[in-house]
């Protein structure tokens, strides 16, 4: 049985969802969007698919609902509060929903409330939903907590994330202040807090381990360049800003049990993943050039489709589903 | 709530189990183990512990299953058929049983048969059966399963595990025929074929990744020293044989899809886990030092107590058990 969706969001990660579906076998019978520009062309014109679909991308969720997708790939907004309504309108037409709304990943620390609802509008409707991407979903919450699985004690977990930003999309050289001054970026960057995710990774994680967390604390800073770095979008002058540095730490028992240090910006050397944990045994994995988060998110969320299908209707996240893998036919 | 356990079979990898678990608060209310010098001795002798543990090791399993336990703890052989009945009592008596036996990690593919009977038993007790350990069951399947969720393709899978033997248990010395000479290796060794689990983790991997599996082959070599190489309890002269080299292939579509290839020696240097996958993205992962046997199965049979517990009746394994991780509170 082909799998049939709707893509919920046609942005530049929502296009490259349809992309690796497609590719996949995953038969699109409906798209989304609220940009009046992709409204009413066919969705393979808006991402930039070789064959036509005969999907029209419509600004009324309903009409593309109504088609009854088997499951719903949602790509709007960052915040959990913000797309409720979209997902309680995809479970109420009867398909599992799975979003890339960072605070989904794991909303149970930071906003119970909005978890609690949603996972009562999910079981209500006999759905599954679930929120994943490369990062939060799996680089510094799901993998780390697998690669515990042979350890007798664990101490405390350090993730350290180095990615070249010159490598990856505009928007998100954009969200990390590549080639603006510092005065700048502490006015725009900081506040806006860069990376959306390091609390839900740590508190994933946490719930992984069944740590009782304590708090969490984050820092962000800018990298700042000595030479001219560029990329094909943006050039740092010597003293400007190539990016962001983040930390995010959980405290468990006092201690910073949990440390996930975050680096975006042009230029990075040696981008990586690399995992350390420490307890019996010590353990200290490395992903060579780290998962590339253009490339992986679209990946990690396609390759959900058979877990969200099969798993049991509600909020889950990806720890309390089957083992997350490759699915050769989603 | 404590999770009661019952331990079933106390050699050396039972012992450890008993360690770990005892360690991580799990209740042992029975052990089994057909030793004579083991029968009637307090658990805590046979396994090392520091404080008695007023279990009484027993030869007779009705009488240990007798007290109900929430999971057994299995590890006597490696053979499925050898170990049916033995998981029939387990189940029975109304326990999920997590087993070191090599092949239940994946018994499908070889023992269809034999995976479909204790299937039913499962089911029909209400009770969940595991196979898990280090490798088979994590290194060389789960893991490199888990590290293709990041990926849009995957052509293939190459997975090195490089043991030092010198730091391993004597058995496993043993097993892999340190210090013997090529021609009393071949004899005894090469027929008893190493290390037992390369083709079930092969058809693991196949089917997490729902590949069509053709064929397996496997090889197995000495590995031969230049130099005098010694561990606590063997040597291997110039000449002589310190271990093994096997390489298991699994075919797809007429391409060796999946290459696991396996060392074990004395003084074998850099030992080190590692994972290839070959697609998009292609993906190359570090272990470093690898993940030590003896410390490690342990602790990847206790972790998995409470996904047994919460999983559904059934064989079940490593894959479509929730995500595997450390369990705080096992």
């Amino acid at each position: 049985m082909t799998t049939t969706a709707v893509q919920y969001g046609i942005g530049p990660i929502g296009r490259r969802i349809v992309q690796v579906a497609t590719a996949r076998g995953i038969d699109f019978v409906g798209a989304i969007d609220i940009d009046p520009e992709k409204v009413g062309q066919d969705l393979a014109a808006v991402a930039n698919l070789d064959t036509e679909t005969g999907v029209t991308v419509t600004d009324d969720p309903d009409t593309a609902l109504a088609e009854e997708p088997d499951v719903v790939f949602h790509s709007t907004l960052s915040d959990v509060t913000a797309i409720t309504s979209q997902i309680e309108a995809a479970v109420a037409a009867g398909a599992d929903v799975i979003s890339t709304t960072e605070e989904l990943s794991y909303p149970w620390y930071h906003q119970p409330d909005a978890a609690a609802e949603l996972d009562e509008i999910a079981r209500e409707n006999g759905q599954t939903v679930l929120g994943t991407g490369i990062n939060p979903g799996f680089a510094m919450d799901t993998l780390p907590a697998v690669l515990t699985t042979p350890c007798q004690d664990v101490e405390s977990v350090q993730i350290s994330r180095v990615q070249n930003a010159s490598q990856r999309r505009k928007p998100l050289q954009e969200k990390v202040g590549a080639g603006l001054t510092e005065a700048v970026w502490e006015e725009e960057i900081a506040p806006e807090a860069g990376h959306v995710g390091l609390p839900e990774s740590i508190a994933m994680l946490a719930a992984a381990l069944d740590w009782d967390l304590e708090s969490i604390e984050e820092t962000i800073e800018p990298v700042v360049v000595e030479t001219r770095t560029e990329s094909e979008y943006f050039t740092a002058e010597p003293g400007d800003v190539a990016g962001i540095h983040q930390i995010g730490t959980g405290y468990v028992d006092g201690e910073p049990a949990i440390e996930l240090d975050l680096s975006m910006f042009l230029g990075a050397e040696n981008p990586r993943d690399e995992i350390e944990i420490s307890g019996t045994p010590d353990l200290h994995v490395t992903v060579d050039g780290g998962f590339h988060g253009d490339v992986t998110t679209p990946a990690v969320v396609v390759n959900a489709a058979p877990r969200v299908q099969s798993g049991r209707p509600g909020l889950a996240t990806m720890i309390d589903l089957a083992t997350p893998r490759f699915a050769e036919r989603p």
